[in-house]
């Protein structure tokens, strides 16, 4: 067990000891819970030769995205609860305000590192305190709207800002961008070898001259290490230090001792390796960046077998579509696996666009294609997607140009909490004019709604919501069993007694099972707007009361739009509208939140059986 | 009368007759209808030129945020119907699909020309169809995130894109951030002029190597104009060619011919001057930016006399307050005039921040500053906040912070037409959990809200929205008017007969005095979130039927909570939801748009009356 007290002021040696304890540790528990490992074994050195030098109880240090954390927590008063990582009242894997005073800014969401660094920089002048302030960012992270708008502000602000950037060449996937390509470019120029050797001369050396960063850029001129992008930095006015090995900690803690008092902000540049220290992780960092449970000998992932995840499903039906379709057109922001886009990528590469983790350019480049004409797919999980609203209303809707939002990881994610669930997208593009919403109940039902919308040229914003979900499939047998449909119709799946009916959108409708006791009626909802307002008169008419049932919040959700309806056309029964309170939701396994929300087969049970016992306040 | 075929291949002398001609029309009938002077009248040279070389009709050019597309329009077909600018029916401000096929891509939020941009480019590819694609951007525009992420993916996509910088220095008010300083190193530094003169020769030589940015380069070394920052573009891995004067149609006409070939992507930097051409708006640029009507002889403002906005009453107000508030921080995104937050940041410099057009930065900035126990206020239209809407979410609810947004522009805002509308605001503040939505209905109560929030130090994320608007006001007065209230009170401001009962939220309880003749009880709404439940139901249940109001979307809106509370409690009689139904809105005068939307007080009468009229359906 280790603790920050050993860290701060250790020397190389001691830190070198640490970090093959904590990568044990760490890897020891993500075999077992899953979570990101392979960014994670990539700053184990980092954050120890920093944490030695900048005492994080006496500094502000922020991890952009906070994936990378790991090494953070389990010095700072987490090494025994470390085992709870990711689990239902354990602790998360990001920085929150609420585990620890030093998770400085929680994040889950690339690229508001440096923003809030400003702010917590601001008030510390404010209060007086000198404190150092530093950021930890990826070259991933760096890529990102957010991340590039306040590194422009730093100057401006006359921070002193300390940003670590961490440089793997990845984000999630190989990364993209002038600036990774620059970067990438270094790492693998012969002369970088040149000039680490010589850095290493140079810091070690008693006699360096004040300005070291004067030093370094003349070291890098005598090795030709100067590649054109590499003076981003310089351009707006940060000091631009390195790039120097993000694994050699000593080399690290002298480099850091140095910075210790500047009162202008610069930028250290750090080479880092994800998965350093585990073979199977060095060797596919992309499937160890979010793992699942894996074999700790072997590498080998504990996934299910012959399953088949929604996302892999909608990528497969888009190259399927696409093979008879040449206007289509597929986008990701930095997740070209995740997305299950990778395949497509491959066998049209001309039709693909992979613009890091950019979502907000991701849908205006959309919004670009479609006014020659092409039908892009954007890809984005639901959560992330909330940082391109605007560019979806304002960029396409208001256009009216036609895309296709493919919006994965909605609703209750699991394991990676509240800043990754997806529970508001049904409200989101609720608001948005003339939008359409699609939420299919299983892969079958995904498929054929991809289809259709191809099929049947559907118009305009177009959202199409699935969860973080696998299940036993082949995807053969599931194409051969879609069809193009009537997709903006309702499906009565069951017809009950006529006392009530469960309208239920997506693939919550499994979980109306065990309501047959009751003898409900129970309608698929594959389009949650707009309504399938024949369906629904016809619906109210014939039954006593309605139940709706939706995977996100209900403020603002499809249970309002039902109740809104039902209202402006006179209704004067009972509707329960079930979904997501309003709170945050916490990190578990997808099942314990579907409990935890009263959203599994038993928590809906429940929640309409005391509907129907309740007593109705007698107006 | 102008067009295009005038200005395609035509010499400078005959450009530079038009651009006066053009002025002007513009000037002409600007001071009419009012709209964005300044930045029109900058670009006139700029334009010509650019469309003397690349004929926007074979070309495609996409204007960034796109109020400085007057020229644009007046050539392309519009020269007589340009007297209808921003008029109701009439053309709009900026380009629009709809209006011209020559309209590439429409705006009004600025940042996203370059990712459309590059979707038309990749587009046109997979067409085979080799038109140049260019984009003309400010320097404003380009501190926004989504300019910058774009930027850094040009090189990725193998882009040939060529961006026209307008840099005049300003983005509305004085332009901030490290690119924008640097630039303005350049326009002030002695060597530019000399620079300048040799630029002239060099093109005008017959002898101009092939690469004519390497020469531009070393001429630039060679006069010493090599400032850090100049190379941003360059590292990148953009060509930057310039600064040229924007106003020398000769010189321009002479490099758009240069790099008309180009197969690689170049900046090409021009310095312009706001407002050139007509005195009072080159003196007053920032006045003259969105300028009101004026009188054309004395540039003099036709503005209501005595009159105060709700964004002068808000500034004044925060003033106040903070001078016996050391925690109140102000934040805008560009907008120091537009929010009424001038004198604050002159008064409390250092409590103040203007990150540029950086919706997002300001939030986490905000949040940021919040962890230190500040208490930031961030005054950001409602339609340019939707750009923020991750980082509200993310960074400040899921934190449990304090942030204050005064929500400016909400409603309907007039000239500026739907990309400027604020009609979704309630909705998406609805979706944040915990969040707070104040609607106060006049001047006073704004103030007393602000007061309220602060001294009652409500917490979370609070929304206080109001509209472009102003009334007949003197602030002291005001301020003696106002108190500090029970702010998640309603509060009934008429009883009636049983029969309605209206809620009003925000300003439209102005126009609810007409329906007085029907004696309803009239509530004023001036918190929609969380709603007034106690009050709620006393007067659910003392009146036969309820009527909602708000200046927004229905959809997701104040009415639906309503109804959804009501249904929920088991409420079996009828609702009228008032507010704008799902449709963009257009452009027009704000009295026009509230008829259009029928919340003016003709409009809410007869819809309530026919309201009371219909035979509800019989279930």
């Amino acid at each position: 067990m280790l603790n920050i007290d050993d860290v701060v002021g250790a020397d190389a040696t001691k830190l070198e000891e640490m970090a093959r304890q904590i990568r044990r540790r760490i890897i020891e528990v993500v075999s077992k819970n899953g979570g990101h490992l392979a960014s994670n074994l990539g700053v184990v050195d980092l954050t120890l030769a920093l944490y030695s030098v900048f005492d994080p109880r006496e500094n502000v240090i922020i991890w952009d995205t906070s994936h990378q954390c790991y090494t953070h927590k389990l010095l700072l008063d987490r090494w025994e609860s470390f085992s709870s990582l990711r689990q239902l009242g354990g602790i998360s894997g990001y920085t929150t305000l609420k585990e620890s005073i030093f998770d400085r800014f929680g994040a889950g969401h690339a690229g508001t590192s440096i923003a809030a660094a400003l702010g917590i920089e601001r008030a510390l002048r404010l209060k007086k305190e000198m404190k150092n302030v530093l950021v930890v960012i990826g070259d991933g992270a760096l890529t990102n709207g957010e991340a590039l708008e306040s590194l422009n502000q730093i100057k401006g602000q006359n921070s002193r800002l300390k940003i670590i950037l961490n440089d793997n060449g990845m984000s999630i996937a190989q990364n993209v961008g002038a600036l990774s390509e620059t970067f990438a470019k270094i790492r693998t120029n012969p002369a970088y070898v040149k000039f680490k050797g010589l850095v290493k001369k140079m810091l070690e050396g008693t006699e360096v001259g004040k300005n070291l960063e004067d030093e370094l850029r003349r070291l890098r001129e005598g090795v030709k290490l100067f590649i054109s992008g590499f003076d981003f930095f310089e351009s707006l006015g940060i000091k631009h230090i390195g790039p120097i090995d993000g694994h050699d900690i000593e080399l690290m803690k002298k480099l850091f001792e140095r910075i210790k008092n500047y009162d202008y902000p610069v930028v250290v540049h750090l080479i880092t390796q994800k998965g350093r220290g585990y073979e199977p992780a060095e060797n596919n960092c992309i499937v160890f960046h979010s793992a699942p449970k894996f074999n700790l000998n072997t590498g080998e992932p504990l996934a299910k077998k012959n399953h088949m995840s929604y996302s892999e499903v909608f990528g497969e039906t888009l190259v399927r579509i696409s093979q008879k379709n040449d206007k289509i057109f597929a986008i990701t922001a930095a997740m070209p696996d995740g997305t299950g886009l990778r395949k497509f990528s491959q066998i049209f590469p001309e039709r693909f666009a992979d613009l890091g983790i950019t979502e907000q350019s991701c849908v205006t480049f959309a919004a670009g294609l479609a006014t020659m004409g092409y039908r892009p797919f954007v890809a984005i999980y639901s959560s992330f997607l909330q940082r391109a609203y605007d560019q979806i209303f304002h960029d396409v809707a208001l256009q009216n140009l036609n895309v296709v939002f493919a919006v994965d990881r909605s609703g209750l994610v699991g394991e990676d909490g509240p800043t990754h669930h997806g529970l508001n997208d049904i409200c989101l593009f609720r608001t948005i004019p003339g939008s359409k919403i699609f939420t299919p109940s299983n892969l079958v039902e995904l498929i054929s709604i991809l289809r259709s919308i191809v099929e049947k040229d559907v118009s305009g914003v177009v959202s199409v919501r699935y969860p973080r979900d696998s299940r036993e499939a082949n995807f053969e047998k599931l194409w051969d069993e879609s069809t193009v449909l009537d997709i903006f119709n309702w499906e009565t799946v069951r017809t009950g007694n006529g006392k009530i009916a469960v309208l239920a959108a997506g693939t919550l409708l499994e979980n109306t099972r065990k309501l047959a006791s009751l003898d409900p009626t129970i309608v698929y909802v594959r389009c949650v707007k707009p309504l399938d307002e024949k369906s629904l008169m016809k619906i109210a008419d014939a039954h006593d009361a309605i139940v709706t049932l939706e995977e996100g919040y209900i403020n603002g959700g499809f249970g309002e739009s039902v109740i809104s309806f039902l209202i402006k056309h006179g209704y004067k029964r009972s509707v329960l509208t079930m979904g997501v309170a309003e709170k945050f939701v916490s990190h578990g396994s997808r099942e314990e939140l579907l409990k935890l929300c009263k959203l599994d087969s038993e928590g809906i049970f429940e929640s309409v059986i005391s509907f129907l016992k309740k007593e109705v306040y007698a107006w």
